[in-house]
């Protein structure tokens, strides 16, 4: 495996202040222009080929000029193959944290040795026929498995606690005035999101069956449905019985490396893996990582980033709060913000968590 | 007529520092970020309408971005109805420096009364008819006389002296690191351009004519086609008998407002105004602008701004000089720059101004 750090002199070092903030906890952007500021340990995290530059660079300038370049929290880029030396310095140029390049192992990006890739195979060349979205792509499945198993287990991620997930081609159109990453540590967070909808039911014929006979056999890990603290009424309809394909859209996350890093999710991923879903069906990493936080997480440790202005074809996540968009400087549209559309699960999340959007309002502007 | 200042308590007056500054006689943001930065006498111009309102704030986000956010200029807003409440507040809040909203008069978007409508009317018919681009818009038209002949003359206009035109759904993707106003003025330049390319020649059948017309009446007005200072060669591939089609693209303009002030500028454009091509044909403000600047300008007083990484749909201008794109943290692609594009003037422009692109680097990093 190679990994190294690109240009570490564009590093900034920040130095700490343990004065309490003021506002809801955080710290206004001026105290940290003023600098003083101890940034958590955390990254953003990519997943990208050589050939998503151009949109990657597009996501990256929105979200430094958005967030980070008050902040300069560092990069992480992942790709199954080398990063070319024009992707390192086009993107490193636009970062204001230290940015760091690495490649994946076989063991990340490959098929596991109790996978038969002949039945892999015809599984996908059946579900391009049957035009299943993504359905006849190899590399889409290895990236599926590889955001539901491995990323956070990347060497270069292990000296952080947190990460934000980006992607080429998304938008953030909302200035975050505060430190995300701080948030979800001094509120004991351990998943965010922005924009939540249905799966489709074409990729994981088998999914909820094989969850549930994890649950069985691992009950250990699971918040009991009953629990007041427990999502389950966010991911099933009727107890546990099916599966209502709600998830967290994965393209954004802003979540806790411990969660996924923790037995509780290791035991369910390599149970799935096991099962062999990522390959003879088309299991995304989104409802993994969802069904997951929904079994194993409580209710008060998911988190809606409804603040967050955030854009991923053909969804965007706005929020309508009154006078909210003047004031935190957005430059998206609320009126067709993805919450209130029917595919969304955002609703039934705020529901079943007793919570309204104005809840999870964090700006610190006065 | 009413027009007004919105939310004047957002504007910074900024204070007086004569100190010279360092790099190519322009400050660093640094410089400015410290405070003490004299803003020139300039503002953002943009004429819009209320629906324009969500494909405004995009490109105003990206231009606060990039740009203004370390300058504060103001912006300016024009329409020919007024603008509702939304606009303004959703504009201002995105705007860093003071915002003003303006109403044209009857003057600047009408007909004047030597125009016959039923023959401007036949016309827009037959262009339809004929799928001239916006042939058959009779608003398109006022637009393009507005902004040939008038938005410079209106009262918010007044105390300016160098505007930067801005419209709907543009992007800027590269951080300007100067002030392109500041520019204008200790350079003496007059009209600076990001793209140039060729005009449909059915929207302007007799244009050139009825500037030959022009230009053997007021003569005075003319720089000399045989000076080594005349732009003429960049319009006229055979000494003015015949226009090539070349104009600056003028959805983006840096320019002096003097310039389009003075009376060799004004007579022009009365004389086109006259001739009536802005209703019977289609006279687009770009030829218009761009003839002006050929035939009254000095080369010397034209600027390409080579370092604006500029998008409008379909073109853009990225720069691609040699390391240039990290550094000033662009997020466009420079492979299909307009300038390389066959139906592209600039190089013509820079083989008659005697430049190269890196004549025109302005970079205050070092």
């Amino acid at each position: 495996m190679i990994y190294y750090a690109y240009n570490p002199n564009n590093y900034n070092n920040a130095t700490v202040n343990n004065n309490r903030v003021k506002g809801k906890g955080l710290p206004t952007s001026k105290e940290q222009q003023d600098g003083q500021y101890k940034r958590e340990n955390a990254a953003f995290v990519v997943l990208a080929r050589n050939s998503d530059l151009n949109g990657l660079r597009s996501s990256m300038q929105m979200v430094e000029d958005r967030f980070n370049r008050k902040y300069n929290y560092p990069w992480v880029f992942l790709n199954d193959v080398p990063f070319d030396e024009k992707f390192k310095e086009w993107t490193t140029g636009l970062a204001s944290g230290k940015t760091y390049y690495g490649e994946l192992t076989h063991d990340m990006w490959g098929y596991p040795d109790w996978i038969d890739q002949d039945k892999a195979k015809q599984a996908r060349e059946k579900m391009a026929a049957d035009k299943v979205i993504y359905g006849g792509s190899e590399s889409y499945r290895h990236m599926c498995r590889f955001q539901s198993g491995w990323f956070f287990r990347h060497p270069l991620m292990d000296q952080f606690d947190y990460y934000w997930r980006v992607e080429p081609d998304i938008k953030f159109t909302c200035d975050v005035d505060y430190d995300p990453f701080r948030l979800m540590r001094e509120r004991d967070l351990k998943y965010g999101f922005t924009i939540s909808l249905h799966e489709y039911e074409t990729t994981i014929p088998t999914l909820w069956q094989t969850t549930k006979n994890f649950m069985k056999e691992y009950p250990q890990h699971i918040i009991p449905a009953n629990s007041s603290d427990s999502l389950m009424k966010w991911i099933s309809d009727d107890g546990g019985e099916t599966y209502n394909l709600c998830h967290f859209w994965s393209n954004f996350e802003i979540a806790s490396l411990a969660f996924l890093r923790s037995q509780a999710y290791l035991d369910y991923f390599n149970y799935l893996d096991k099962a062999g879903g990522f390959f003879y069906e088309r299991w995304g990493d989104a409802p993994v990582h969802s069904i997951a936080a929904a079994l194993m997480l409580k209710k008060s440790e998911v988190h809606y980033f409804y603040d967050m202005g955030y854009f991923h074809n053909p969804f965007f996540n706005c929020p309508s709060e009154p006078s909210w968009l003047p004031a935190e400087k957005c430059s998206c549209d609320p009126t067709e913000s993805m919450e209130k559309h029917w595919w969304s699960c955002t609703q039934k999340f705020l529901d079943i968590a007793g919570k309204k959007t104005s809840d999870f309002v964090i700006t610190t502007r006065n």
